[in-house]
């Protein structure tokens, strides 16, 4: 099975005033439709943000991580949302792991060894990592 | 000219906790693809969210917002996003109206007499008309 993991949005919102948001969202947008369309995943699995601190910045992200997801909508496949905790502990095996840890783990699990990767492509993997973990269990709940 | 009024997502952010945020993202997305494709207009314009008070509802109308931005891209159209003080402005002459106001005003500009409007339905209404005063100028300031 074929997950796609979206890390939703940190590239948005890192990058401050955008004078064009509504372009921004659409590259969001037009970009996980491609990708979807190259890759063909059978499912997609989030990040789910909430208790964000900053309300301003959580628009932002909230926008990108809508615009990601609609993104999927066309393709009509499943997308799971996951925490950040959730992540991390499967991925790590504690909820509070740093970003280096998660990418090291993602490296080890996955047998990446001769490339480098980006914070934002290992906390996707990640949050795919994660989906797999999670889905077995995830299915089992639903048919009981 | 037809103007496609968007306001975003009272509706979603007022369910408080939805058990599939996905799925009404979803809903969303389609629903707007599906009025566009029934009504064709020319131009969207959507309300611009910011400095909202209560990150947890701001998380949750950013992505109701994107959701119906997204349903936008298909067609094509221009987006074009003001904020609320600037419809109110343009539509009841202060950017201070209150709902009320801003729905009396709205029915009065297109003549609107036997039918009770929504504050969802008038303040969508009046998101357009406030695009379709600012548009010329807006026209006339890129051309410079």
């Amino acid at each position: 099975m074929k997950i796609f993991g979206i890390d939703p949005g940190s590239r948005v919102t890192g990058y401050g005033q955008e004078k064009d948001f509504i372009k921004r969202l659409s590259i969001i947008f037009s970009g996980i439709e491609d990708l979807l369309d190259q890759h063909n995943p059978d499912e997609a699995a989030i990040e789910n943000v909430f208790m964000h601190r900053n309300a301003d910045s959580a628009l932002k992200l909230g926008q990108a991580r809508a615009a990601a997801i609609s993104g999927t909508f066309k393709k009509g496949i499943d997308v799971s949302e996951y925490s950040a905790r959730e992540v991390k502990l499967a991925v790590v095996g504690t909820g509070a792991a740093e970003k280096e840890q998660v990418q090291e783990m993602v490296k080890l699990i996955l047998g990446i060894r001769n490339k480098d990767l980006k914070f934002d492509e290992s906390d996707a993997l990640a949050i795919a990592i994660c989906h797999a973990h999670s889905h077995p269990m995830k299915s089992i709940v639903k048919e009981l």
